[in-house]
């Protein structure tokens, strides 16, 4: 028995098994009265003056720092803002312009898109002969060559859950010449992370999944410390400057990642994720990734067991998946809108992937038990082929 | 008398008289319990499915038409998200994407720090011979020539109220073959705005200062129309794609406007701010520009009239100002933490700068008044000389 003890820190709504933890986390208890102090008693009260009484200033440090203790980074090392697209672009112009005489951006196939658009943006924008690599995830070992400049990849792919060797590659870029930058979007609070014990010189990710930080909570950003101070910005905006209130001509970055803030931070938002970060308090990353693989293992066996025609899609030993699993259909969409009817919520992602996230702070193995159970039983009784559940809505 | 009858629309801490709302505006009544509905409503009950059926994937899109109807803007013509420095990043890249031949970005040695800034970032990071050109304000209009590929300022200047002439800055711009882009951070919910009637191709705001939509509130963009499908955006994130969820590898640009969103929307942010509109229900702008006027001018009667020793730096004349007086003194900071400590809530801006905003939302000519009785009391007495005025915090 792995299930962590801290369930009940969240808010799960009745009827529910939510295994789309990795799409958006659910609410922990204490988010709507952090919301409630942080707009009544800081905001209303304090209004203008709490961005010294309330240390607003300090925010995204202070959350950052959170954030840095799941993914390995020390004190100082990760500042929060903005999104993700955002903090991409930022780490990715910053790591071109370390490699100067290098034309390639590594990825792969299997980034999630907006990484890759992001990066074809910044390419075309510079107008010189920067290239975006593609390769299958599995190519990109052997695609890093001396005229690499930047490796950049999402450690699990959004869709299947592979896990990319974090280690390996990161020492095959550095070999090379080549930066390395890691986003943990589907990696921070899913699974252990070092980002200290791959020398990556930056990683980026968001906190709206693993972290449950809420619908569009900021994202963030760490840059490896003995690097931090020989950046120039792009976006240098003004409270990434060393004394934002100097009202200075001229832009000074401030002293290490700090200069990788960029506007007004997003105050509701960073206290909501605040107070969601509250619900680590005592788990290790060893134990949620017991629990995360106990729970994906039994999954599978369940599946495999009970629903003969759906198809492993993400790879079968645990160590090589993040903490999602994800099954192909060719009627997948279907089968997940009448999964979802019967509270069983997990989602779609084109052509014909079935994703189910396991987020052990509060899913066990009785959920998983249920999810199997409802799903054998719609592909038993071909309950997805009712029409309601062939209308395609916007997001799923 | 032209005090506006919506002040109960706000809670005002006890024994507070607020002029800072050009820089954090006050708190709206409906603001903490939209919060908490979306919070507990929306993200606990609901949780991935709130994306269509609380329809957040289109709140950007929604809150920007409700701020476009302030600024003159069409249905459709703007959106929300990202800080209005990344907004200006936008839109100045876009701009001069539309005139490659040309290389001088016009601004002024008035507009904020981070506007500034990111113009200086955009240039060396395009690495070209781009140049950023900052004359006094006054002197704008005749450095407009046809070597400017755009001309980007903020209509209302932050240190001293001044407001620039929209109208014949924008059509010299025009006749000039440069793009117009207005940053309109002090003009937004401060007086009435008309992009459509000046033609600008892109304005940029936020709306944490007279849109009262709270620390961190996002940005908003608009783009003209006829303009907005020819731009390719540098920061491509995949909220400005067509179709986000098709997950394709290529980027390809949402219809108009809609391409400038970035990365996931600040759910929680945008609807505080989306309650925070409420508060304009039945207010004109003509009727704000008026009570703004003369709350404005009986604030630099009474305080030319009680405390000779401050300077008025801002223009005399009403039409040459913003919503916004300052007075300039030696002892600026210290005055202003006497004032702050007597609850009279104010701010400073290097070098010398007393700042007092007037928000007629939320100001009555009693609190105007009562203003400048406090101030006239401090410099009477000298209190500013207590030596804890002098000690000076981070923020001001």
């Amino acid at each position: 028995m792995t299930d962590l003890p801290v369930k009940d820190r969240f808010h799960l709504p009745e009827g529910v098994i939510y295994l789309d933890g990795n799409s958006l986390g659910v609410l922990p208890k204490g988010a709507a009265r952090r919301a409630v102090e942080v707009i009544e008693g800081d905001w209303g009260q304090e209004l203008i003056r709490a961005w010294n009484s309330r240390d607003w200033m300090d925010l995204p440090r202070r959350v950052g720092d959170r954030v840095g203790r799941l993914i390995g980074a020390p004190e100082g090392s990760v500042t929060m803002g903005d999104t993700l697209s955002v903090k991409v672009f930022q780490a990715l112009s910053a790591a071109l312009e370390m490699r100067p005489d290098r034309r390639v951006i590594l990825s792969d196939a299997g980034n999630f898109p907006s990484d890759l658009y992001m990066a074809d943006g910044l390419v075309r924008h510079l107008g010189r002969d920067h290239e975006v690599r593609t390769p299958a995830p599995e190519d990109v070992l052997g695609a890093i060559d001396d005229g690499v400049a930047v490796v950049m990849l999402t450690e699990v792919d959004y869709r299947t859950g592979r896990r990319h060797d974090v280690s390996a590659i990161s020492r095959a870029a550095h070999d090379a010449g080549a930066v390395m930058i890691w986003d943990l979007a589907h990696s921070a609070g899913a699974l252990p992370v070092d980002v200290v014990a791959c020398r990556c010189e930056f990683a980026v990710g968001c906190t709206y999944k693993y972290l449950n930080g809420g619908p569009g909570a900021p994202a963030f950003i760490y840059v490896r410390p003995d690097l931090a101070d020989s950046i120039d910005p792009v976006l240098q905006g003004w409270l990434g400057h060393a004394a934002p209130f100097e009202m200075a001509r001229d832009y000074r970055p401030a002293p290490g990642v700090e200069r990788m803030r960029v506007g007004t931070p997003p105050v509701i938002q960073l206290a909501v994720l605040d107070a969601a970060l509250d619900a680590w308090e005592g788990v290790t990353l060893k134990a949620l990734r017991a629990a995360s693989v106990a729970l994906s293992e039994r999954f599978i066996a369940e599946v495999e067991a009970r629903c003969p025609s759906l198809t492993l899609a993400s790879p079968r030993a645990a160590e090589a998946r993040g903490s999602q699993v994800s099954f192909a259909h060719p009627e997948g969409y279907a089968i997940m809108q009448a999964l979802i009817a019967r509270g069983v919520i997990g989602d779609f992602r084109a052509p014909d992937i079935l994703r189910f996230g396991f987020t052990p702070l509060y899913l066990d193995e009785a959920d998983v038990l249920r999810a199997a159970e409802v799903l054998e039983e719609i592909m038993a009784t071909d309950a997805w082929q009712a029409p309601e559940y062939r209308v395609r809505g916007r997001v799923t």
